[in-house]
């Protein structure tokens, strides 16, 4: 029988790589989508490469989409990166981090080519907890998009597809996320998860990425290799 | 008042255009976007940059994104354009010149920007009488986009922010369409909707896009400027 195959929503970041890992660790035949979106912090895309090789990903693709051309977040250079809030998972707040509408284009990006390859899931990094400011990673929201891509597609209007969005990490804690990733063998310090990194790709420690990775891989009683 | 603020998906064929002309005719400030994906027919975007100073559109913007990466389409060099099927708008079978999941990436890139803008609606051409192969252009497809943009977004979520997902071509046959962008006094000469022209823009006249196009001023009684 042929493998399930999955495309993964790689970033570079714990999150996603931790995913992919979880992904490969339950059979799937794993297609690795990292898009090029005007990030500031694109040393991510080069430890999505390193993490694609290390995890044997069938395939991976770098697609450029330019989310810059529509400003209005500090991931993408409109506004400067903000030190982490006081108050992290603070529902009644989006941070200033939050690209508009990035999920979504992310996921539509692998749609495409999981209608392409016929797999059986999309695999994203999405979690709710630490996170709840972002409203693209709410369970409601990713069950809103598997709804639509079954209507979307060729594929899934013939009834002869069904396409899973698949968030393994929704509900995870990060301390939880870490444990994770050492117990499925990856090599966290591919891993790059700040906001806003030097020219080497050394993590600021201060933006609320970094604050909540330092905080995970405490709460987990594990050192984190990325920083010195 | 300010006036609404709209997005308007401008490829730089017939459907898109008359679109913008209704949105712009019903009060709306338009902002253009069109998306460079790949496509053989590039002549495409050059008419949307005229469409988009003729109407006035109070900013376009042209994203790259790279629906090439993924292949599985004519449109995008994968396999040879296909003369126009025999039986036009047969449902049991989806045309070879189908992107995957084309409009879901293209009206993710418009949220994108309508949450940046607050913009009240995204305006898109999809036409479900003469395309109604296309999975991508039905209305509860469209529907179900507009339920994904609510949950999908910072100013979606707060109750604040009501986007409309505007599709006025939906049901129209395309001599109505023709009819429609003359009563706009939009300039028709300035669309393409061929999927195969040459070098010079000149449409192939084989194309499913030229027949339906040639189908649709025959039967509006007009002449096509496109057509030499």
């Amino acid at each position: 029988m042929e493998p399930k195959k999955a495309v993964i929503l790689l970033s570079g970041g714990l999150d996603s790589a931790v995913t992919f890992a979880f992904a490969k660790e339950h059979g799937y035949a794993c297609y690795a989508l990292t898009a090029d979106y005007g990030q500031r912090h694109k040393i991510e895309i080069e430890r999505a490469k390193e993490i694609a090789g290390v995890l044997g990903a069938c395939a991976h693709k770098i697609v450029q989409v330019d989310l810059q051309a529509f400003g209005g977040s500090a991931l993408t250079g409109a506004i400067p990166v903000p030190d982490a809030r006081t108050t992290i998972g603070d529902d009644s707040e989006v941070p200033g981090t939050y690209v508009p509408a990035r999920n979504t284009v992310l996921l539509s990006l692998g749609l495409a080519w999981a209608e392409v390859l016929h797999a059986d899931a999309i695999f994203i990094g999405a979690n709710y907890v630490d996170y709840s400011g972002y409203p693209d990673c709410r369970p409601e929201y990713l069950e809103a998009f598997q709804a639509l891509a079954k209507l979307a597609t060729k594929a899934g209007t013939g009834g002869q597809w069904e396409l899973k969005i698949e968030a393994p990490l929704l509900k995870m804690s990060k301390s939880r996320i870490v444990k994770l990733g050492k117990e499925l063998d990856l090599d966290l310090s591919l891993t790059s998860s700040c906001y806003n990194p030097d020219s080497q790709g050394t993590p600021c420690g201060k933006c609320e990425a970094c604050v909540l990775r330092r905080k995970g891989f405490a709460e987990a009683g594990e050192d984190d290799p990325t920083v010195k």
